[in-house]
């Protein structure tokens, strides 16, 4: 099934704007996700030229993403650390492909104290250096390894042109460094992080991803091969939403990080490192969101109900104090509960500002629905052929609703899942890939030469966005050069963020 | 009652020291800690100086202290956000003191992405400066108020004299900032960040720390107020370990935090700041530990419980597996539990490495052991007039040592109140001041100028900890020139870190 604007999954058009609408996304994408990204209070723009503030409600969509990937990277072993945030110029021009495409995204510290240092200081833009100099030290044999570290940290990285979450000059991670014995087991360990952020954006952010590997062209710096997670966004671009990368013995040999063999030999390890970020946070926006505003998936949303009492004069005390109690029994069933006492502000506005906001669930209480034991039932998308409204015991409202939110989190992922489907075409014909990748992504043969790449990107705008793995073995000629394809499968293609 | 080296609650002197033991503890403090943090693998040091790396046994220690605090500031209302960590200098220069007190502090980025900048950015040495100005861009009304901040940030200070924890270029911190419509409100909630630093210090790091007024010339800079919890440690030094800041309207006024009251009247707000560190951390070694190396109180111990499973050749897997299991049972109990299987290290090598790191109990696992149904536990500090090792039976062993663990974290924070009780001495005489100071604590009273603290300090390197907040109203002369008191109450003396 194909999403489409005005389809009973996306749509609420019966229910009036008020001035804080947003530009609808079937308009215009871009003004959408600025509009909502600031209404929505999400962020602000900091003083400084790309960067961001995160808002108590967008840091804490970061923070559930958070907490379930710190879960995932603890429970196979990981143990978090913290390394220092500049590093000196020296560490960063050891591995020469690293330098070279960081160097253009530093920031340089030159003075501290009131004084100029002896060198300069560069702020992290990611922490390979400064973790293999430390693990060289902490390693020396075998018995030491894997080595497996994580930390959540701030990077910087000079932002040319900023985008909110998506590309900031400072940003929140994870990145996880490891050392192993074997190429086989630094490779092992590269695809388990992909696993992580690939069950994170699935089974938490709802989001439809494919995990595959990033062709020669679009590697990390540094890296010998570089796995990548790319998930679709509802203009039907693709996300990288998370990297893992395999070293092999790249960062060992310049920083020394050696062991000894059980046999007493010397030998190089083998390193990868993996990151997600706060761009996560702009995935479930640009996946889930639709003419009306955000739409969270309950699992990442700060509020997964939010409780609406209604009643003038004397009844607004006791519809108050009773949708208090109410709250309170869903919190207690561990569901993120919010009551909107805002007593300003009328109902129809709240209605309007907490879908804008998108809270998966609304509840409405009156005198009337009190009188009766219920309160009205409204979810942020109603499910295809069911009423808008339902009114649910107040006696059974924790139940319900846990289960209400766990179909709309697998409501969304399927949705998510099926808009992918819908927008990602087969083909071995030229006209027919360029017209895919203006709306979708194209899975179609390539010859992994760099030149055609940059040809393909330079007449649609699309690049390879990863060989996915789980493509089936495939040869023939290339999309674009008619040359014999590489890589033994259909690569993706799409715009990208 | 006061602890003593040698005395049972602080030595297990019987155990043969291996040649990764610490210089004792009693012989020379400062080269203890060092030996301890490193020995321990809490930290190692960064390339630059003053910097840190926090290695997984340290970082763990203060996620679970950080996990605690954040449940305390959430509960109360307050919302994690993350603001930029570079500041534009011009920032920092608004309010004139607190540019005086950070200045010499700051590190200062001149150059990003290749270019040098328009004006310098200075590395957030805390934040009062950009929140500001973004609370004054998100208050209008006396609707939004209160406004209650967190953020979980690294922040940087240059540091001419570093010591790992307790003065770091770098740490990590949570800096809370809010915004209050009266005088009243924002110095309620600058005494409920001081109650959360006190909660946290007494009921989960175990510390023995008094809560207090600073003196105004130990004052946070540009702060009207500064309150602070003192810990005193092992060597009689007292720890500043958090500090809560009421800034009346300094900080509104020159970053324009205003709002509209219900009379339509244009209004400064009143802020408050307050912060604790990974300060903490050091707070904790240099609390509880001992000659041995590391005591950790239950709540902050990475490892609650470590298993060593003992037996050679074809016992051997037989004993781990029953340690794997015994672990498994006490994980679900909620338990952090331990299995050491370093098959290369013989079982007292293990005694002796987890006692150094602190481990609170430790079960021995031996072919005899468990054809009994039960395994050895020794405690890291034994209690008063009990034996140094019991038999515990295995198949309730979850909830033996779930009491066993709350008993030892009691026993903690009551050794180190006594401890704090011991070395405090109320005096009127200047040579018993002089004398308790060089090892404790004096409470005096004191005629409030700052020449006077500076004589104090130039003759016996102690200042004014803090004015207790349950101090008994009391007046006379100066301990130190006989001038009439001020503050009302007696203040706290002592040498700080």
């Amino acid at each position: 099934m194909q999403w489409e604007p005005g389809h009973p999954l996306g749509s609420l058009q019966d229910m009036a704007r008020d001035e804080r609408s947003v530009t609808p996304q079937s308009e215009d994408f871009p003004a959408w996700y600025n509009d909502v990204i600031f209404r929505a209070e999400l962020v602000d723009r900091g003083p400084v030229r790309g960067s961001m503030v995160i808002r108590p409600y967008g840091y804490r969509i970061w923070e559930l993403l958070q907490a379930d990937l710190d879960g995932r990277i603890k429970a196979t072993g990981h143990q978090n650390a913290y390394f220092p945030l500049l590093i000196p110029q020296s560490y960063m021009e050891r591995e020469a492909e690293h330098v070279e495409g960081f160097a253009p995204e530093l920031f340089t510290v030159t003075h501290a104290g009131g004084k100029e240092l002896e060198e300069p200081l560069v702020i992290r833009p990611t922490s390979e250096t400064i973790i293999g100099e430390m693990m060289a030290k902490w390693i020396s044999s075998y018995r030491d390894l894997p080595l497996l570290l994580n930390q959540w940290a701030n990077v910087l990285r000079w932002e040319m042109r900023p985008r909110m979450f998506l590309r900031t000059s400072e940003f929140l991670w994870q990145e996880g460094h490891t050392a192993h014995a074997t190429e086989a087991d630094a490779l092992a360990e590269t695809m388990l992080a992909l696993d992580f952020y690939q069950g994170l954006a699935v089974e938490v952010a709802a989001l439809a991803a494919v995990p595959g590997e990033k062709t020669p062209r679009e590697r990390f710096a540094g890296a010998q091969r570089t796995f990548t997670i790319e998930a679709m966004m509802r203009d039907g671009r693709a996300l990288q939403a998370g990297t893992s990368h395999f070293m092999g013995t790249n960062f060992a040999t310049v920083f020394g990080i050696t062991y000894a063999s059980e046999n007493g030999t010397a030998e190089l390890c083998h390193t990868t490192s993996w990151g997600l970020s706060t761009r996560m946070v702009g995935g479930v926006i640009m996946t889930h969101g639709d003419d009306k505003g955000l739409v969270l998936p309950p699992a990442v949303a700060p509020y997964q109900v939010v409780v609406v009492p209604i009643g003038r004069a004397g009844e607004a005390a006791v519809t108050l104090a009773a949708a208090t109690e109410l709250a309170a029994s869903l919190q207690r069933a561990g569901i993120r509960t919010h009551v909107d006492a805002r007593p300003q502000l009328s109902p129809g506005f709240k209605f309007n500002d907490w879908e804008m906001r998108g809270v998966p669930i609304r509840l409405e209480l009156g005198p009337r629905d009190l009188a009766a034991g219920t309160a009205l039932m409204s979810r942020r998308l109603s499910f295809q052929q069911d009423a808008a409204k339902h009114a649910i015991p107040l006696a059974s409202a924790a139940g319900l609703l846990t289960g209400e939110l766990a179909a709309f989190q697998a409501m969304l992922a399927q949705r998510a899942a099926d808009f992918m489907a819908a927008r990602t075409v087969i083909t071995d014909s030229w006209p027919e890939f360029a017209t895919a990748v203006g709306v979708g992504w194209a899975l179609a043969l390539h010859c992994g030469e760099q030149g055609c790449e940059e040809e393909i990107k330079a007449e649609t705008t699309a690049t390879p966005r990863c060989i996915p793995l789980a493509g089936e073995p495939e040869q023939g000629p290339c999309i674009r050069c008619g040359k014999p394809s590489a890589y033994g499968k259909r690569v993706i293609f799409g715009r990208a963020y």
